[in-house]
């Protein structure tokens, strides 16, 4: 019965991609020097803005998120710049290992895993030290499933005068995210979570006072050099090789999004991320994070259980992919998302494949509480 | 949380047809009068020789399953014979519908819609006609998701002398069909039932019993004529343009079917038929089907709720399509089919959408208990 196993994919990055947009990809190849893809990417640039809530122009590279990332930091080195990066789990910690590897100046501000920052430790910091010019944080920390107040982070960033970096990788389009009005001067995020696409591509947006500080550095870096993409990217062109496919398939996704409208997406995220918490501690489990975003569930296990058989087990048996721990957490947490292509069926496959595993390990709970629970919480939320 | 909508096809037909599949058609196409397709015709006409438990030629029809039932008929229209269909619903219907069409003599057995025919009632008619030489009967009666007992008739019309063809359309590969062993004479089928792929295949097997008399009709058709279907497939050819990509697709499907296996395929159905039927009843509804069939679970429902209603409102608000009742059933049952690639979690999100549509039309019962039954079961017979 559990042949033929499908694939459901329930971990925050891949996520599902509508069948339409993988059709878009799959038409014929055709050259990105051409008024046909610069129509393309004129218009997929244009709908990138309503995405990042921003006026701003994104940019888009053939790369990962993390490319985006390198980018930001790259094109920020100023001399006597220093960073700050916000470290509250293993996105954090990216941010710090970028700066390592490049050698800017920068001091972590390390986060217990599982909880938000507190905007007012990175007040005191940014009082502290003035050398301190740029802060990098994290919308939805997805090792934790945490969301930070990136609408506060920016007030204080603003009044100290220092940049705020954000990576919306993972909880864009999940958690309400709006650059713009919150004043966000730099925001990068990643093909193949919200936006519903196959990984390969990052995205940048950079508001006016960032491009000022860009503008003035002497970036040692060729490809995520963001003074050459800007230009070329008012001509809706790219400096190299774009990845023309999945752009065809971004402008698809974009489509999709554009009918859906953000709010009823951002509050889709909200509503089956409160269904899935539900469920999950009508269990018996309990929520890791402290302050859960909208992308994905972490799930704290009873010492008895070791979530890397856990995630094992669902994925072999019923082809259900749910995630695991990432570093120190590693065994502790499962972490089940509910991001992008979506919908309630998608979180009763995923909850019925957990009470499967926990009954398999002999955990002890009152075998369908979770689906009832997702049908009565849908319920109540339906019309 | 509805959206994205995506589409649960719970019909008996058309079924979901897998990704391996769909993406088989979708290669370039070739042309037919090749070694290169012949090749691949030959592949399936033996590997349809497995699904059909046979060991006689089974011939491919660019058509429906119907043009394979008129195949049947008039190619066994020999002088002086008389046809028995059984009609216990729509398709038994269909084969009286044949008959009166091409305008051969037959007298129709009438059944009890939601009952299985009674062998006895056949042999009784066998034996007081002896001008009856074809009894026309159906493996799963689609409409009222009855089981017939084709095995028993297979010996009632063997002892009479009379040829049995059957109607395996949606029962392939559902229910237990030996055609062989079980001395079936003629059996005809579909292709977008347990064969998973799209419509527009079908398909007729005949045993030499059958053939004989074949061979001596004067056969009044032209596209349905055996004779020439089976002199081209001898050289593994068609005589008219063959269903090229759908031929194709049918490779593909085959070879997921012998991965399988027949038997492992008979026993996910019953194991899902009956977690279905019991998840069903849990709800405190009533099974229409006496002898229900693998492929589909029809369902009775109280006088208070409207099924045209309940089907519309599934489909409409949750992208789930299951089935009304037909003819004289419109209305008063519903049927939610267990047919080809399904497995545990396509019955989970139909149990689920019934639910929430029985809760919308103010049917009293306890939410969550079919869902509940479903995990109760499918965990009883896991492992």
């Amino acid at each position: 019965m559990i042949t033929p196993k499908k694939r459901y994919l329930l971990t925050p990055g891949p996520t599902p991609v509508p069948e339409e947009v993988l059709l878009s990809q799959a038409k014929p190849m055709i050259h990105h020097r051409t008024s046909e893809f610069r129509q393309i990417l004129k218009q997929v640039m244009e709908d990138l803005k309503y995405v990042f809530q921003t006026q701003n122009q994104v940019l888009i590279f053939a790369s990962s998120g993390t490319g985006a990332m390198e980018a930001a930091v790259v094109n920020l080195t100023a001399d006597g710049v220093k960073f700050l990066p916000i470290v509250g789990g293993k996105f954090g910690e990216r941010w710090k290992e970028i700066c390592s590897s490049i050698g800017v100046d920068f001091i972590p501000l390390e986060v217990e895993w599982g909880k938000a920052v507190n905007p007012e430790d990175v007040e005191k910091i940014l009082k502290s030290d003035k050398n301190i010019k740029v802060v990098l944080a994290t919308l939805c920390e997805t090792s934790t499933g945490v969301v930070n107040d990136i609408q506060k982070l920016a007030e204080i960033t603003k009044k100290y005068d220092a940049i705020l970096v954000v990576d919306a990788i993972s909880g864009l389009l999940a958690d309400e995210f709006k650059m713009d009005e919150w004043g966000v001067d730099v925001t990068v995020s990643g093909s193949q979570k919200g936006l519903m696409l196959p990984p390969g591509l990052a995205f940048i947006s950079l508001s006016q006072r960032a491009w000022e500080i860009v503008e003035k550095v002497n970036v040692r870096a060729y490809y995520f050099d963001l003074k050459k993409a800007r230009k070329s990217g008012a001509e809706y062109d790219t400096p190299y090789t774009p990845a023309v496919n999945l752009v065809i398939a971004l402008s698809k996704a974009l489509e999709m999004i554009k009918d859906e409208g953000i709010e009823n997406i951002w509050k889709r995220h909200s509503q089956l991320a409160t269904i899935c918490r539900n469920a999950i501690t009508s269990l018996g489990l309990k929520l890791f994070a402290q302050k859960p975003s909208n992308a994905v569930t972490s799930v704290a296990l009873p010492s008895e259980i070791d979530g890397t058989k856990m995630i094992k087990f669902i994925r072999e048996e019923f082809g259900v992919s749910i995630a695991g721990g990432q570093g120190k957490l590693k065994g502790k947490i499962f972490r089940i998302a509910h991001l992008g292509y979506m919908n309630i069926f998608d979180l009763l496959v995923g909850i019925a494949s957990i009470e499967f595993a926990l009954h398999h390990l002999g955990y002890k709970f009152e075998l369908g509480k979770g689906l009832l629970k997702v049908e009565e919480e849908f319920l109540k939320q339906y019309k």
